[in-house]
């Protein structure tokens, strides 16, 4: 299984690589291999100054070792045992404020005691909330899941809200998306929540191989509707601030980036997801009823976008 | 004691600024004051786009209020008390490359119970390492330690190499300076090691006034002989970068801004450290033997900048 999970995100980089190029235009991909210190390593591949998306990366790792002190902790593990953990991780940052940053990750974790875990997520950072791509972003993540389980939508909707909040703007990072953790196969859960939304691990791999594959499409699709799309220089100054605040997010309050930089992960690859551009101007304030405010209104949790009411509204 | 404390920084705060104005000759300080949920409040002043200065702030709070559980935990304290806190904070972010990045933050904290420490440092982040301006900026740090304790300097430089350092970049933030903290009067210590180093609250009173009286003319020096000087667009992207790497340990490493974004306090005012502008590009690499990669071999722990094969160095 193993081998089959390696497989499929090495073949996911290349689709999902194969696919920006193309929907882009204006660049390609340029690809480090790595190794990490513990044994394993990654392919990076990063994407610059391209038609549409300036500044991104696909990245694929696969390592393994024994668990350190920092990994028995985050884990709370009884003892130290050999790991192995392999992911993709995307974030693209576009030219233009229209459209919108996205995020994909999903990442799978197994121990030498034989317990195992899937997890991953896909969320949209757009500099200006557009409903109506926001509500049709969410009907394709809640297509996917509803596909393997009734109420995974639901859970791993909410779990976003809670995961790309950044409190001390009292801001989510974007209108979300889903993001789940430790989804580990029946039998081996701890609690009855988690055992509620348990499934075979083959299941599970069913799943979160879906939520891989439907981002390239997703992307694609909101890269080809905006980036014709004008803007003027309001806009991009608008976009500089919200980069600044994705800056705030990953490097305060992201426990992936955090348990990256801690452990000595490599920093390169970790920090991909960094604007290439960020501004900060103290206590900026939008003007009442600009489209900027309108934005901060809906950076909020809880929001249901696939209501009628927010469904109904476009742009 | 308190009330003295409280009008020297407040008095400090207007010296500062007044200072910087007229140094700088293009802009003027915009005050904000505001208040703390839980009581006590402080008089933010922030300085935008000048001839010297692009981005700054001079911060004063005097806040005061029950320990919440964040601060007993940090203070390891055995139990709620009431706190006094009190400092003035200053980040200057210029607009030249050849102008130095300069912080400074002194703070004054009591308990109920009647312990009190000083803390405090000023460190500096040239975009590049000028090693004449480094050993002066060292030597008069060190010229006002040595006037209070033959071992603050030593302590003190090497306590900021260790604070101001980016472990996932193995760089130092920029030259360092001094750091000091939990600075408590004589008999308040608790281990033989803070004992050698103590003093009485007024003689420590006294050191740390003086520190935060050097920070106008240190920093004003600085300005004066290196505003003038020429500067390449090669430079200002190098600059770019270097800021992204302030953004990196403000929010990932920086205890005082973590404490202060878990804490509930004034974003905009923690935040005012953080650059207007900052770029990453994914492993950039300066070219062997450029004054990039001069910069870089600098950014170390553990350089004795008063050493005369250093101060013999020059630009």
């Amino acid at each position: 299984m193993k081998e089959n999970i390696t497989q499929f995100l090495t073949d996911l980089q290349n689709t999902i690589c194969a696919a920006i190029e193309q929907a882009d235009g204006g660049a390609t991909f340029k690809e480090d291999l790595w190794q990490h210190h513990s044994g394993g390593g990654g392919r990076t591949r990063v994407f610059a100054n391209g038609r549409v998306i300036e500044k991104g990366g696909v990245n694929f790792s696969a390592v393994h070792g024994q668990t350190s002190d920092a990994l028995v902790k985050q884990m709370k593990l009884s003892q130290k045992a050999d790991f192995f953990a392999t992911g993709v991780s995307i974030v693209m940052h576009p030219q233009s404020p229209i459209v919108p940053i996205i995020h994909m990750n999903i990442r799978y974790f197994e121990l030498s005691d034989g317990t195992c875990w899937f997890g991953g997520g896909i969320d949209l950072t757009p500099h200006y909330v557009n409903t109506a791509d926001a509500c049709w972003f969410h009907g394709e993540l809640k297509t996917v899941c509803d596909r393997h389980h009734a109420e995974y939508y639901a859970k791993f909707k909410d779990w976003a809200d809670h995961y790309f909040y950044i409190p001390h703007r009292q801001e989510t990072r974007g209108v979300g998306g889903i993001f789940f953790d430790y989804l580990k196969p029946k039998g081996q859960t701890n609690n009855t929540a988690a055992e509620a939304l348990a499934k075979t691990k083959d299941e599970i791999f069913a799943f979160w191989r879906e939520i891989g594959e439907s981002f390239a499409p997703i992307y694609v699709h909101l890269m080809q509707k905006n980036a014709a799309l004008p803007y003027d220089e309001t806009q991009k100054q608008w976009q500089m601030l919200r980069r600044g605040r994705y800056v705030e997010f990953n490097l305060a309050w992201d426990r992936g980036t955090k348990f990256g930089l801690e452990t000595n992960g490599r920093t390169e690859s970790i920090l991909m997801s960094l604007p290439p551009v960020a501004n900060w101007v103290y206590d900026y304030q939008p003007a009442a009823n600009s489209p900027e405010a309108a934005t901060l209104a809906h950076l909020k949790k809880g929001i249901d976008w696939l209501s009628d009411s927010l469904r109904g509204l476009g742009f």
